[in-house]
């Protein structure tokens, strides 16, 4: 439910990042491959990154930014290569957090030195299972190996390194994002001084397992999908479509879709159409992403997110346990309505935390607008990044 | 998540209304046919229903079920006739509602006729879209009418007509039975006496409208479906097993899942399949659904549920003003954790009528059991059912 686009900046405001160049890193070969937390290894591995602003001498003021399921390394300004690159949906629209990035903005690129990488087994730029297979000159399809929350937070490292970054000033993400700055928190404590979890906890609840469960049944039992050998085809696009009009459901909330949509109709007439604008969206929702995402990705992204459990990872089942390995200052925002990742499951972390006597912020924004909050509601979110990540301990 | 068929009266227990057997009503025949509310006519109109106890001689002792999407007309007991009739899944339990309707139980057979008749568009017994279409010679398919809530309650009517019940002691239902229940009192303010609501509001809200949307594409745009036209086939299994999967996380709740799955794991290796508990059983329940249910029926029943509109209807959108026609005490009963018709949307109903000043009782069932609740909660229900029925004005 992002911002139409007129409320964003354009590339040549003072406050636009302006057009932006991804970069490439190639960070295992054939010869070096990277290995999988869940076994089996890869190689190439190249990943596709961003970074705004200037590292300063000291290397002391890179902020990673660590993106959602669908997301990107393009968080601000305007790609120079959307046309020609076939990403035309980003000629239509700034970076996904463009709205806290930029000169002075909340993320500010005058001060920071910020870094976004696409991780492994998406679709944007980094190795995943739509890549070629080196073994078979074809796409890798389901013979991509499973990746983890863990191998993304490696593979960030392996870039940072490669930046010549040692020390992160912050790492900041939300939903699997903010898992994301979690791991890091823990995988790597020396090397995180503030740690920002956005509608995220340290785990997925069952019924989150359960939605996932469903809109990857949607895609595999697609005809259309044919065991994940759809590249060259039109490929599973229903099933794709239906996964994603359902993950929206649980992106907003019961109170958002009323004051968006209520049970308005549209002008299709009595039937089986779109007659509600609710479904009109839902439907317009599916559609474009068909159109920008890959459904063997899809699969790989949201099993990701299903294993990732912190307590279970770190401290043998207990949470306050793992937690006691970090280093960073932490700071938990939970949205109101978000049902996805509820407050009282991003509480739990922060409480985690504080039992153990470590420095942690819990705030939960009021919202209405469900799990996208984290995206939607700029001030709250802008505010609480700059604030966090300006003051000192 | 009904209990476990140990748990029930066998068919020769006191407490079981014993074998039963449904019974055919001609409603309608090609002369004089149905009239539908939208519009359209239906002829010949056969509605299969159960009746349980004896009707007394002054006829007031008549309680009307009304069903839910999936539901049929054997609330109790059981089906005598569960093998021949090829309703296999019968002989494994009874009735659907077989916990609360029986001798002794809360609807006590020895004190009340109890009635309740499959619905228009559904396909267990009563005409359908699977139902031979006379002027084809094929199944209606999508040449099926579209339905709604008032032709439902209209058909139960002139069934009651037909059985010489002039005015029911009480209705009850569930969900869209709770709809039901509530549109009788509303179209036959004089036939009702007690009306009672259970995990049911005056209308669907957005995001119940979304989920059912993403059912039916997953429905439709399954190729199996072609367009409605798949009797002889094996039709649309996925698509109408991920509607159902996907239904049944709406049933449950959030705190219920944790409960009874957690995040705890199959036997399954790691990949795509059912690892996680709960995959397992939302593929349980989506494949059984597929062996018991019609993808049209569910097509037009959904679509009659998302219509549904007490306030629109009857008010001009204003549900006090609706209300006003209600001469029947009614009682509305929800849930806490139900989150399809959620608490604060069915006491919304019961303020309504508050203000009004006319009889309402309002009971919010403490519940982890979600929606599925009404069913469940066999205890709670059981008593509030008992107590207003006997309870006089």
């Amino acid at each position: 439910m992002a911002k139409k686009t007129k409320d964003y900046d354009s590339a040549d405001s003072p406050h636009s990042v302006g057009l932006t160049e991804a970069k490439t890193f190639r960070l295992a070969t054939a010869e070096k491959p990277f290995k999988l937390e869940l076994g089996g290894q890869l190689g190439p591995v190249d990943i596709e990154y961003e970074t705004y602003g200037t590292l300063s001498p000291a290397k002391d003021n890179a902020v990673l930014i660590t993106h959602a399921l669908s997301g990107d390394a393009h968080v601000a300004g305007w790609d120079k290569h959307a046309a020609a690159s076939g990403r035309v949906w980003r000629a239509r629209k700034p970076g996904w957090w463009d709205t806290v990035i930029g000169p002075g903005k909340p993320l500010d690129t005058t001060k920071f030195f910020i870094v976004c990488a696409n991780f492994l087994g998406s679709c944007y730029g980094t190795t995943g299972p739509s890549s070629v297979n080196p073994a078979t000159g074809r796409a890798y399809a389901l013979k991509f190996p499973l990746v983890t929350t863990g191998d993304w937070v490696r593979q960030q490292a392996m870039l940072l390194d490669k930046l010549g970054i040692q020390r992160l000033l912050g790492v900041a993400g939300g939903s699997i994002g903010g898992q994301q700055a979690l791991e890091w928190a823990l995988a790597f404590p020396e090397r995180v001084e503030k740690c920002i979890v956005l509608a995220a906890s340290a785990r997925l609840s069952a019924q989150g397992l359960a939605f996932n469960a469903v809109g990857r049944f949607s895609i595999m039992n697609d005809p259309a999908f044919n065991w994940g050998e759809y590249y060259g085809t039109a490929g599973p696009q229903a099933g794709l479509a239906a996964a994603r009009m359902l993950a929206h459901i649980t992106y907003l909330s019961e109170e958002g879709m009323h004051e968006k949509f209520g049970r308005r109709a549209t002008k299709d007439k009595e039937g089986f159409g779109a007659e509600f604008e609710v479904e009109s969206y839902l439907n317009y929702q599916g559609r474009s992403f068909v159109e920008r995402f890959d459904a063997n990705s899809y699969l790989y992204i949201t099993r990701a997110m299903d294993y990732y459990d912190a307590a279970a990872q770190w401290g043998g089942g207990d949470l306050a346990a793992a937690c006691k390995r970090i280093q960073a200052e932490v700071m938990v925002v939970s949205f109101s309505s978000d049902w996805l990742y509820p407050p009282a499951h991003c509480r739990a972390l922060a409480l985690a935390l504080s039992r153990n006597g470590q420095p942690v912020t819990y705030v939960d924004v009021p919202s209405r607008y469900g799990h996208d909050a984290f995206l939607v509601e700029t001030k709250p979110v802008g505010s609480l990044l700059k604030n966090f990540l300006v003051r000192r301990k």
